[in-house]
């Protein structure tokens, strides 16, 4: 059986998230739909993660598996000819049978990007949080660094998945100030659940002196999911690229 | 009577540009049935140019006239209250009965952007044009300078339009290469129709060694169309700024 690895760029506004839904039109549903046209058979794709209704990505990873003998780099012009213009698929590849988008993984880069000025954007909005508030930027950067490292992050993640542990590595955590748009990047090992979106309201409550920097590591070691910030929208999230050895 | 100046930002993807049109629907339509609503008459709005179908702005002028007696600042947020999103007024303000959007115009600043690599973008694709060639952006930026200054620019006009001279003056064309994104900004006293976006399709043919950079004054000097470059689609296009005394 083949391994055919892709690797994604969509625009999440229009999905309900990567994961295929009964009643909702999602990213893994309409691929899947093309693998099917394709290949002629249901074919599951497993995806690198779950991303939320309105979350987009540049470098969203899947894997599927097929006896199809079109040539692996391929796919992605066929699966193209057949995507809608807001999925494209960037590359496609054989990969070995034991790869897995998810568990082979072994790291992640998000971008959050915000835009922060007294009134919203027509053209940035779906990819953008609309944020109007003056920032104090020296405190989120100082505040921003005890994120850095392998911490317990269980007050930075939201109900509504199952994960063994709740530790996680952040390599990155950069703040990326250019007049109005304000992006994070942030890369580490994994993420929990919303874990990105939080962190980044949390930065949000220092930029506006409503959490102090020096309170971050005692958020942590709290893991009191109230005392960090709020989930920050999703549309200002982006995945950036998943990382494999 | 009151004379009030509107600066807006708008994603001109669903639309079939400025002008009201009968079976289309337009900024200009979308902002009038808006102002009925407000002010209970119907009132036109005079723009800065007709900006076409796809095109983006984030500067874009009008004004209109009105006996309304609601603060001329606070008619943007009314405003605001009542457009869809994907315009925004940015800001109002009363100005004087002699003000006309485009014959007060002393310039303008427009935007063009294109994705430069082989795939196009899921994100991106309603905000550039996606051009896979390989460009010699030295060359390109050697032809730009070339434009700069007062021309007759007949060879860079589309039909379509009436105007009593072809002759404008270009002050600023930049080509700011950024990885993928390459952008141009050009400013001048006017431009003529789809101007921008030819000149813009003659430097893609610089960048591809289809047109010298020594040639484009001949081409200028010719006043023949079919010398230039194509006029590049809408999507990449954005009115930066209006310029007034």
């Amino acid at each position: 059986m083949r391994n055919i690895k892709l690797v994604m760029e969509y625009d999440g506004t229009n999905y309900a998230g990567w994961q295929r839904q009964k009643n909702a039109i999602s990213i893994q549903g309409v691929l899947e739909d093309a693998l099917k046209g394709i290949t002629g058979c249901f074919t599951e794709a497993f995806g690198s993660s779950r991303t939320d209704a309105g979350v987009h990505a540049k470098g969203f990873v899947c894997n599927f598996f097929t006896e199809n003998t079109i040539p692996g780099d391929r796919f992605s012009k066929i699966l193209n000819s057949k995507l809608p213009k807001d999925i494209i698929i960037l590359s496609s590849e054989d990969v070995e049978e034991s790869f897995h988008a998810r568990y082979s993984s072994t790291g992640k880069r998000y971008s959050y990007t915000i835009l922060n000025r007294e009134l919203p954007s027509a053209i940035y909005r779906n990819y953008v949080y609309h944020f109007n508030y003056q920032l104090n930027i020296d405190n989120m950067i100082e505040a921003s660094k005890d994120f850095i490292g392998k911490h317990d992050f269980t007050a930075f993640k939201s109900n509504g998945s199952s994960v063994k542990t709740s530790v996680r590595t952040i390599n990155q955590l950069e703040i990326v100030d250019n007049k109005e748009i304000i992006q994070f990047i942030i890369s580490g090992d994994g993420f929990l659940y919303n874990m990105v979106r939080i962190i980044v309201g949390t930065l949000l409550k220092v930029g506006v002196n409503k959490i102090k920097p020096e309170d971050i590591s005692k958020i942590i070691l709290s893991k009191s999911r109230h005392l960090a910030g709020p989930c920050v929208p999703a549309s200002g999230l982006c995945l950036e690229e998943v990382f494999y050895d």
